[in-house]
């Protein structure tokens, strides 16, 4: 029944990899645009930023950051070394600062500036629940605070220590609890560690034939316990769920005891408690173990393009699908505006691919269809051979109806490639001074074009305020029977106050969020970022609810205190 | 975009029809079994009862049921007259013993036994959400215990005060609380007060087109704000979600202020206080209007009965069938004995129906199967005409695999027409010295089997100790990828101790659930009854974060106390 997927040892604290510390990802990859022609044009078009004029910053030099010294007594240190072993608790200064933020744009703002006003006095990387047990109580008898970190790649604000936190601050790594640990293929269910990252935890399911199925765009740098934590939602979320749906079991250290969520499909026990820790975001204690509904690799896999007059017939045909008998398991319509910047990141097309797309060009002209209004789509099958094929027929012929037209697998194989290497261009934004930022919402059918108009228009408001021109564009993804996610882009040249501009902006694009009808967060999380929509969005009363459930809960605010409610 | 479904009058207090004071549904109706040959002889085989010798209790008389007086002070009724007018405030004896007890077999023991120790002291019928606040407000602030009431079908002790209750105790009937308010069409939401009944709400949708497609068990005598509250599930579930995935918006009516939850698809803003509403049972407040996932009436429906060789085959075709593309609406295998009690409460077959079943049985025994081993099964198909086609042969191959038999639409339609019966047999059992009862869990699909067994075992040694011959069947329904509900009917004849007896019977399978790693309950709920298991299922420290939360959210202990979490 079980496929146990072992490993010898515990992976020692240099094995924990982490993201470059002023950045997005591993060192030595970024965002090029020399081999995409169109791209530099669109840049200086969008947000007037001439590439080839442009001065780059310096590369960030840590020896410049003011990293604030440990505040943890050695004798706390030396007793979290007697749980962990001397190498996996460290105040060194580096491993701080990694532990200080997330990589939202505010945070990486602020890591390129040196701005460091709180950091964690010590990071702690246990080798199992056993040793997280330790740290937790020890940590809670020490009145400390504890911040888990995953893969870092949080951009909510959910994992800086608050400025004026006088006590010791932990942030406690779960790097090395990085095991599939069983596999119950009659059920599909595999119990995983929770410090798992994306692509470790996919290798070690993909080895025994079954994957998750969860792939957000964080996916190479996020952990399973930080998706279940802020709330992620996947790429593929229309076949395989939310993490919310996907995580049937859970185990998550509290002081004095492990709360046990055991995998039962579903059930009628009170309020869901499965359901309060997913979201929890480290306030009710540290995930250490989950099991989630696992899959059979499909057999087909394909994710097809297609053309739409404008955002309308698009939403509307997304709509059609999501009303019908069809499940595809993505599907994507991008904005104009978005359909512009995808179409400028391609790399140059030769020979009978750019005879190709002159011809569809001359095709789409004749229809009488305005090239800067139309929209790129992609829709994604998986499943047995017989299964996609049927999908791909209805889903053709809903996308006809909408005087859609589809344009192949190309492009969709371009973008499932692709599709991880989006936060680099942010990097290479800001080495150029500029920012370039997302926020989401979700919200019913019904409203989700006025969302849009409204986001874009108070965009736009922000940008006139600020004086610069910007740049919005969005798309529509994870479609349910009763909505979307609509998930927008900004970007925008900094003057003099790189993060009060910044601010305005995505103030102006979450007020527009909540005012029009959509929630606060899709699938990124509330931590403090988006914390002061909250009420607007739940309610007065559910944030109450809330936060009554954090202080019963941690009546000491061990755990990550002030996240989400603050 | 919307549909509005008006009426332009609230209903009189009169117009809230309740079930019969002591038993199931409405005056005038009840089981019988003149017409089904097979059905006394069954009985007698299964529980030793014999129905042609057996002696009937009478009809309970209430002149002869002891009702505690109310203890609500005359200036507080007159306060609760004065928000809803004299005729929706009662104090009337057989109001308030209506709204003592749920219909669990304990609280139709008790009730014919005139056992009443704690009554509700005012029955309330508001008339909308904002006489429902000044009720909370009113009650609050007389510090009363506010004990909220939807159909009365609740099978888990959830409704009736502690019996140790010093305050006033207010019931609050939603039962005026009856319209669809608002159907969203673009998004398939309709907007509807919580104390609409089942019937009336299927009404009220199909007659736009719409279904809600939720039918549990007690469909005709239960609420929409009740299924949210005791979180749960429909036969359709496969199909349609449980309650949990339907409700999408939710209006919470607290001391101050309602608790909104606004209709996202999905979202990511901390612990999901949606989830913590639904199954709350009364004790975050007075849940007064839901926006739930409503679907266009489907073009086709259809249920198909099977026969399995035996349970084991059934499992594994079911599951074969959750873990494929394939999506059917309802997925039921009885065990042996259940498919026995199917065969014999069918009334007697005559001509050609006579001859199939006598060559269908040839054909089996040819084949080599045991008849008191074989297992009925009903597959429930929605959809699309082609759409309901393609399922159904995909399925109809699975479940060849597993050597079942189709049998036709006739059984599954027979099943559909009389599917919100049973309860009725209950009381025809109560009438004769007899209990009848359920109990439902929900497992992975890999301890099924074992829980299957255990619980028949279990149930086998309480009826050993109890000294009678006791009878347990069994289906398996409401599949999910990852497992299914495994709901349990018990029966025996009663000795001298009936509450006793009934006790260590449920008791034993309630702890053979925990014990095999199914839930405690997969929708019937907590309540009184199955608090004592919780811990086991969601582990003490899960427990611990719930009882928190209901503390924080009411520091005085006035909604519903005591439930759930005792």
């Amino acid at each position: 029944m079980t496929e146990p997927a072992r490993r010898t040892e515990a992976p020692r604290t240099a094995e924990v990899a982490h993201m470059k510390w002023w950045g997005w990802g591993v060192e030595g990859v970024g965002f090029h645009h020399e081999d995409k022609p169109a791209f530099a044009p669109f840049v200086h078009r969008a947000v007037g930023l001439d590439l080839r004029a442009a001065a780059r910053t310096e590369r960030p030099d840590f020896s410049r950051v003011d990293v604030p010294a440990s505040t943890a007594p050695e004798e706390f240190v030396a007793a979290l070394r007697g749980i962990v072993e001397p190498g996996n608790a460290v105040v060194d200064d580096l491993d701080r600062v990694v532990h200080t933020y997330g990589k939202s744009l505010r945070d990486l703002v602020r890591l390129r500036a040196g701005e460091i006003a709180r950091c964690p006095d010590v990071v702690v990387y246990p080798a199992d629940e056993a040793q997280v047990r330790d740290v937790v109580d020890a940590a809670v008898a020490a009145d400390a605070v504890i911040i888990p970190f995953g893969g870092g790649s949080n951009i909510a604000g959910s994992l800086e220590p608050h400025p004026d936190e006088p006590r010791v601050v932990v942030s406690l790594d779960l790097g090395r609890l990085r095991r599939v640990l069983e596999i119950d293929t009659d059920s599909g269910l595999a119990r995983i560690q929770a410090g798992t990252l994306g692509p470790d935890l996919e290798e070690q399911l993909n080895r025994h034939g079954w994957t998750m199925g969860h792939f957000p765009d964080s996916f190479t740098h996020s952990s399973l316990g930080g998706w279940v934590a802020t709330r992620s939602s996947g790429m593929q979320s229309d076949k395989y769920g939310d993490i919310a749906d996907i995580v049937k079991g859970l185990r998550v250290v509290r002081p004095g005891g492990v709360l046990v969520i055991r995998p039962v499909p579903s059930a009628s026990t009170g309020p869901s408690v499965r359901e309060m820790v997913v979201g929890s975001e480290g306030r009710l204690g540290v995930i250490t173990e989950i099991t989630v509904q696992v899959h059979r690799i499909p057999e087909r896999r394909a994710i097809h393009a297609y053309f739409f007059k404008d955002f309308d017939h698009g939403l509307a045909a997304m709509r059609e699908i999501a009303e019908s008998d069809v499940s595809p398991s993505v599907t994507r319509v991008s904005d104009a505006h978005e359909t512009g910047f995808s179409l400028a990141t391609g790399k140059e097309s030769k020979g009978v691919r750019k005879a190709a797309q002159a011809a569809l060009t001359a095709y789409l002209k004749r229809r009488g269809w305005k090239l800067d209004e139309m929209c790129l789509s992609f829709i994604g099958f998986e499943g047995g051979e017989a299964h996609v094929k049927l999908q791909k027929s209805h889903i053709d012929r809903i996308v006809r109806k909408h005087q859609g037209i589809g344009v192949g697998k190309g492009p969709g194989a371009l973008y499932d490639r692709k599709k991880f290497d989006t936060p680099y261009i942010r990097d290479f934004l800001l080495d150029r001074g500029a920012a370039g930022d997302v926020s989401e919402t979700a919200g019913p059918w019904s409203k989700l074009r006025d969302i849009h108009a409204a986001v874009h228009a108070a965009a736009d408001r922000a940008y006139e305020e600020i004086g610069c021109r910007g740049w919005t564009m969005s798309h529509l993804s994870h479609s349910y029977r009763s909505g979307a996610c609509l998930y927008f882009t900004f970007a925008f040249v900094f003057g003099d106050d790189p993060l009060g501009e910044y601010d305005t902006v995505k103030r102006a694009i979450q007020q527009a969020f909540v005012d029009a009808g959509g929630t606060v967060s899709h699938h990124h999380g509330v931590g403090l970022e988006h914390a002061p929509w909250l009420a607007e969005d739940i309610s007065a009363q559910g944030v109450a609810v809330m936060a009554g459930l954090f202080e019963a809960a941690d009546p000491g605010g061990n755990f990550n205190p002030r996240k989400i409610v603050v």
